[in-house]
C-alpha cells in the first residue's frame, strides 16, 4: 500500500512513538495528575513534557498554557465557542475546514455574526478582503494555515499583524501545517493556535490541542473532575485545568510527544524540503499530463504536500476507488469536509481526488503514483 | 507495586489491549470514516466492533447509539448540556462525582434547576427522597450506579422505573460498574448511560462514550467535519455521526473493544465475585484494626469493589504517602473528585484513603496492603 493520504492523519508514525504508547500503558498506565503515587506522577511527569515539546515546537513561553483535547475538530469548538458573545463578529475564510465553518454557523444562532471572505481560485486570501471586513464588532479573525484541499499557505504573519493592529484576536488551525511549517505563537501574533496531534505532528489520533495566549479570556464549555481543588462545585480557572476535566489520553499524548521529538530531532526544515521535493516532482509529472486539472497554487513553494487533481469531469470518488483497488495506491476524494473551499476552486459537485504527502512516502511513492495516474488517464 | 487505584483507571489491562492498539497503529493506521480506501475502512470496521460489543455488553440494540467521547466526563457534559434547557429541573444525589456536579451547577446560570437528594452516612439513597424531589418541571435523573467514594450500590433498576413512571429521562453514571456489574439498558429503564473507557471496561485512556435511546431528542454541543454530508455547513443529524465530529481516537476505541472482549470471554460474573471475593477479605480483616475506619457499607454485596478508610485522624494523603513510599502499594488520598460525598460521609477535611481493587489483583495483594495498614497504625 501507498500511503498519500496524510492529510487525513499520519501514516505510518516514527516508530518511538508506538513503542513509547506502548510503555506509557504497560509500565505507568496510572491516571496522572490525580493520586499522587509513583505511577500516578510518572504519568504526569510524561503529559508535562509533551506540553513542554509543543511549547518548543511553537515558541510559547508557558506550557501550561497549552491544553490537550481529543482532536482538532474539539480545540476548535473549545476556542470558538468559549470566545464568542452574541453580537460578536468573526472573519473566517472560504477555505475554512467543516470544523470551523460549522461551528461558526452554529454560533450565527446565537447572535454571533460571522463575514466569510472569498479565496480566489487557487485558494489565496487576499489580506485586502480581510481589513475591508473589519467591524466595530469583530472580535476575531480566524483561519487556516494551509488549505486541506488545495495545500494553499496562508500568509499568517500578515494577517496576525493586521489583527494585532486592530486589537481583533486571531486564531489560526495549524491541522494541515504543524509539524512541517514554522509556527512562532509570538512573531507570528497568534493569539490561539489549534492543533490535532495526529496528522503532521506524527502523534496518535485522540490527541489535539489548543495553544491560548496568556491573559486571553475563554469561557469554558465543559466542566469535570480534575484533580485540582476537587472541594470546590465550581470548575477551577487555572490553566490548563479549566478545560482539561476527566482522565487525559495519557498514552496518546506521551505518542504526541514522541512524534513531536522525532520532528525537532530530523528538524522541520528536512522535512518541509522532503516533501517540498516531492510535491515539486508530483505536480510537474503531473502537469504532463494533458487530462489532469490540478488544483491550487501548483507551486511547491506557495502550497504544502496536498495535492488536488481531476481527471478529466471523472468523478473523484471513481479514480480513488481505482487508485486503491487496482493500484494499492491511498487517497482522499470528495469534498474533504470543506464544501466552501470546493466552491470557490469550482470543484463542488466533483469533489477532487487529493493526494497528500507526509514525512516518510518516498521518491519511488510519487513516481508509481504519477504512473498510476497516467495509467488511469488512458483506460477512461 | 502493588496497584489498588483501579477506580482511577484500571491497570494493567488485559494483552490482548496492548496488542490490538499497537496493531491498529502499526498496520492501519489510517483515518475511518473518511477516505474509502482499504486502510480507512479497516479502521472503520474495526470502530463499529467495538460499539457492537458494548452493545452486547449493555444490551443495547442498535450500536449506533453509542456515542465514542474524550472520556466519562465529556460524555456526562455531552448529554447533561445537550438535554437540559432553561427552566428545566434535575435531580441527582450528594454522592456524585464533580463530572456531574460540576456541569448541572454551570447550568444553573442559564436556568437549570437542581436538586441534590441527601444519602445516608453509607452513601446510600432513599428512593422516597427520590420521589419526593419530582416536581412538574422534573426532566432529568442523574445518579451514579456505584460510588467512586464508598463504592455504595444504588438501586438503578428502581430508580429507573420511578424515572418511566413519572416520564422523566434517566441518566446512570457507571464510572464505577460498567464491566463488573450487569447492565442492561431495557430493563433498568436508563435512557442515557455515561461510561469511561479506561476503567472496569479495560480500555485505554483517552475513550469514554455515551448510549442514547433511540428517540431522545440531545442538542449536540459541537459542530465539525463528520465524513458525512461534507456539503452542508450544518451537522448532520444522524447517530453517531452528530456527536461524532472530528477524528476519532480510532487505536483507543480498537484498545477498548480488546478490553470488552476480554470481559465478555472470562464472564462479568467471575470478574464480579473476584472482587467481591477481595473486597469481602479486605473488609473482614481492616474490621479487626482498631485504629481503622472503614466507610461505605462495609458490605461486599452491597459495594463495588471500592474501599475507603481512614487511620485515626490522620491524614489521608499521609498515609497514601506512606503506603506508596514504604509499602509500595498505590491508591488514591484525598476528595476523589466528590466533595459532597464526602460531606455525607462526614470525611470533607480528611479525605479518605481508597483502595480499589481491579480483576488482576491477587489475595497476596489484599494481604498485603492489610499487613502495610496494620504497621501504619502501630507506627503512627
Amino acid at each position: 500500500m501507498i500511503y498519500l493520504d496524510n492529510a487525513a492523519t499520519t501514516f505510518p508514525k516514527p516508530e518511538s512513538v508506538y513503542e513509547n504508547i506502548n510503555k506509557a500503558m504497560r509500565e505507568y498506565g496510572a491516571n496522572p495528575g490525580r493520586s499522587g503515587h509513583k505511577l500516578a506522577l510518572q504519568g504526569g511527569r510524561a503529559i508535562y513534557e509533551t506540553r513542554e515539546l509543543l511549547g518548543n515546537l511553537f515558541n510559547i513561553d508557558n506550557p501550561m498554557n497549552i491544553i490537550f483535547t481529543h482532536n482538532g475538530t474539539d480545540g476548535l469548538n473549545l476556542a470558538i465557542k468559549g470566545l464568542l458573545k452574541p453580537g460578536d463578529h468573526v472573519i473566517t475564510t472560504s477555505m475554512e475546514h467543516n470544523s470551523v465553518l460549522r461551528p461558526l454557523k452554529a454560533m450565527e444562532k446565537v447572535g454571533v455574526k460571522t463575514t466569510i471572505v472569498e479565496c480566489d481560485k487557487i485558494g489565496l486570501i487576499d489580506l485586502k478582503d480581510i481589513e475591508n471586513s473589519i467591524n466595530d464588532d469583530t472580535k476575531l479573525i480566524v483561519t487556516t494555515h494551509a488549505s486541506n484541499v488545495t495545500g494553499t499557505i496562508f500568509p499568517v504573519k500578515e494577517i496576525g499583524d493586521l489583527a494585532e493592529k486592530n486589537n481583533i484576536v486571531y486564531m489560526v488551525d495549524v491541522a494541515q501545517s504543524a509539524g512541517v511549517y514554522e509556527i512562532d505563537v509570538k512573531d507570528m501574533k497568534i493569539d490561539i493556535l489549534v492543533f490535532p496531534g495526529h496528522k503532521a505532528l506524527l502523534g496518535p489520533q485522540g490527541t489535539g490541542g489548543v495553544y491560548i495566549r496568556k491573559g486571553l479570556d475563554i469561557m469554558n464549555m465543559k466542566e469535570g473532575g480534575t484533580g485540582s481543588k476537587s472541594n470546590l462545585l465550581i470548575q477551577p480557572q487555572m490553566l490548563p485545568d479549566k478545560f482539561e476535566s476527566g482522565t487525559p489520553n495519557t498514552p496518546g499524548i506521551v505518542g504526541l510527544g514522541a512524534g513531536v521529538e522525532y520532528i525537532l530531532d530530523r528538524g522541520l526544515e528536512s522535512i518541509r524540503n522532503h516533501e517540498k521535493e516531492l510535491t515539486r516532482y508530483f505536480i510537474n509529472e503531473l502537469k504532463k499530463i494533458e487530462a489532469v486539472k490540478i488544483y491550487g497554487p501548483k507551486d511547491a513553494e506557495k502550497q504544502a504536500a496536498v495535492i488536488s487533481i481531476n481527471i478529466g469531469d471523472e468523478d473523484s470518488s471513481e479514480v480513488s476507488y481505482i487508485l486503491d483497488k487496482v493500484f494499492n495506491i491511498a487517497v482522499r476524494p470528495g469534498l474533504h469536509c470543506a464544501p466552501l473551499a470546493h466552491k470557490t476552486i469550482g470543484t463542488f459537485e466533483q469533489g477532487t481526488v487529493r493526494f497528500s504527502i507526509g514525512p516518510f512516502n518516498t521518491h519511488q511513492d510519487i513516481e508509481k503514483a504519477v504512473q498510476a495516474v497516467g495509467k488511469i488517464v488512458k483506460q477512461i
